[in-house]
């Protein structure tokens, strides 16, 4: 496959793919947006060209991924793992306590963060088996007193994903990180007090952080929250509590205009569903090749694999970036392969790596 | 003038104009830079590419910009006003204590922020004159034992801009939110502790952040900061602590490569006083316009200006507009018009709008 003109089939953990008609589309219009005479990258967040871009991104957002009328959609700046703070900032204060799944290395993070600011236990971790499973809800030691519960959906290093939604004790609040299997798959929003996603893996470009946030356990933010922080003040704002990153808005809207296309959220899960499936039959069926996460937690959007030889791990990474395709090495903490299968990875891209692996195994195995 | 072709001389204060090249360069290779065969949109933020694109722009910033080897340039998310938190999180333990210059809004929140951490002063105020001047080095009563004195050195709304570097007490940290002045200035870094802009005026798109930080005085957060709001962390991580803004500190990039062939630092700033100098000298000599601004405060990047009439102050933004000119109005709370000229505003849309103004006073003088 020749570098220079054609696009390759890209499996990092994030930032990844982005649909190719949605940068056509963004490159076509990226000195002159609709006739407005200037860039999206150059309009005042306040200009009314600009509102109408961010106010039908928002609008798609809540139709696509139905979010009821008791949450607000957020576009913010600083990334998931300022989140990871804000959440723990803003929900704490109710009873002094959160209770925390890990289940990973981002899970870990966010408790950390969270340790910060009151009692903080871990309802249940799968480190023992080196998160290569997801707890069952019987397994889940959630406090009644805790502020609330939290757990990251889907764990892109260890390629696990949460198949269920996890029960809480009465009034406690669930917060999820979603950063890499949202718009993915449906979601009932009505049980989640705060879902947050960095954008750059099924959404959008890096630079923004979407939370939906249920409106109404707002407004109890620690005294020291900056404002920045605080879920209530991003709500009253719109998000426009000061500039936000405009441009990183419009590719997600342009994304959810190609989510659309592919039939929505339902549509798309068929489709990640599909894709997935392909690759872990694969890996099931060959000598050469194996996945250590348990069937029942295997992750749609992350694929771990390993040939169980370092160096055979590392020829493949190599020889497959020859063939077109990047970023199959796992994450550097656990090594092996991984592949990145998001919303914007092609059918055809899953079905090259795998040729590719067929030919691999029949020349390596 | 068209709209549905041409691009327009577009006066607002941020997001604002970036260089028509830069955009052309940006959009030539947004499905696939530099034969990588992936947009810069889609690049893991640690592979070998993108970290060619984030040292050359850090490189360039440094040469640029004049900064010395103890100061670190971080590039990171959440805008300016996150700043205003982070400023006082990682600085004010030092004593407890610090003090603000008010000569704006921002610097009020910026202010606003910091007193959440601290015993925080107002150094100096100039609200008893509607910001309409700079306080000058005898006004500033910092206090000998604050950990730090902070001052926006250019006042966006008011249209003031600092033409001195305050000096400070023995010990205390001179700290600038320069977001609306960065890179059309020599500036003598070594002064300060935190220099910090957003970088939607000057420097590229909303959604990256520049903060240049002295090392030495980093590593004293209070112990609630989140990581994400930690200099030492982010300087630690290379701006990489998460995944960065990536395709904002691209185009951040694209325009320290533009600013280099303007002449660098002093080939601006000799530009962009010529070009307030023409604006300022028009409205001097104007019968219709005038500015409240004392000269000696007048900024290079924002001249605000008025009929005195709020009326025909509307009707100028509204006959503007029609015009090929975007955003003249002045900031809601001040009324009257602006014009933001910041470096990518060209010689052309300066000449274009006097010329505007000329002919709107005939009409209407």
């Amino acid at each position: 496959m020749s570098m220079a003109n054609e696009r390759i089939y890209n499996f990092a953990a994030g930032p990844s793919m982005l649909p190719l008609e949605v940068l056509e589309q963004a490159g076509s219009e990226i000195t002159n947006f609709g006739g407005s005479g200037m860039s999206v990258m150059e309009m005042s967040h306040r200009s009314k060209v600009y509102l109408s871009i961010f106010e039908e991104t928002k609008a798609n957002f809540k139709r696509l991924f139905n979010v009821p009328d008791t949450h607000e959609i957020l576009f913010l700046g600083g990334g998931a793992t300022l989140q990871f703070a804000m959440v723990a900032m803003n929900l704490i204060s109710r009873t002094g306590k959160a209770d925390y799944a890990i289940t990973g290395s981002f899970a870990k993070k966010a408790y950390d963060e969270a340790a910060k600011h009151g009692d903080v236990r871990i309802a249940v971790s799968t480190a023992d088996c080196n998160h290569t499973r997801i707890p069952t809800q019987e397994e889940l030691n959630i406090r009644s007193d805790a502020s609330y519960f939290y757990y990251t959906a889907n764990n892109t290093i260890y390629g696990t994903e949460w198949k269920y939604t996890p029960e809480v004790p009465e009034g406690v609040i669930l917060v999820s990180d979603m950063s890499s299997d949202i718009l993915t798959r449906p979601v009932d929003i009505s049980k989640y007090g705060i879902i947050f996603a960095g954008a750059q893996k099924n959404m959008g470009p890096a630079g923004v952080t979407v939370a939906i946030v249920d409106k109404s356990i707002t407004g109890n933010a620690l005294p020291y929250t900056p404002v920045m922080l605080d879920y209530a003040a991003m709500i009253k704002g719109d998000s426009m509590h000061n500039t936000p990153p405009c441009w990183n808005i419009y590719m997600l809207g342009l994304v959810l205009k190609w989510l659309d296309k592919q039939g929505g959220i339902e549509g798309m899960q068929a489709i990640k569903h599909d894709k997935a499936k392909l690759l872990y039959d694969f890996i099931d069926n060959s000598k050469l090749f194996n996945c250590a996460v348990v069937p029942e937690a295997r992750s749609d959007m992350n694929v771990v694999f390993t040939t169980g030889d370092a160096d055979l791990d590392k020829k493949f990474a190599a020889d497959a970036t020859k063939a077109g395709m990047s970023n199959l090495n796992g994450h550097r903490s656990v090594g092996g392969m991984r592949a990145s299968i998001y919303n914007a990875m092609p059918t055809e891209g899953v079905k090259y790596l795998i040729e590719f692996m067929k030919k691999f195994e029949q020349e390596n195995g």
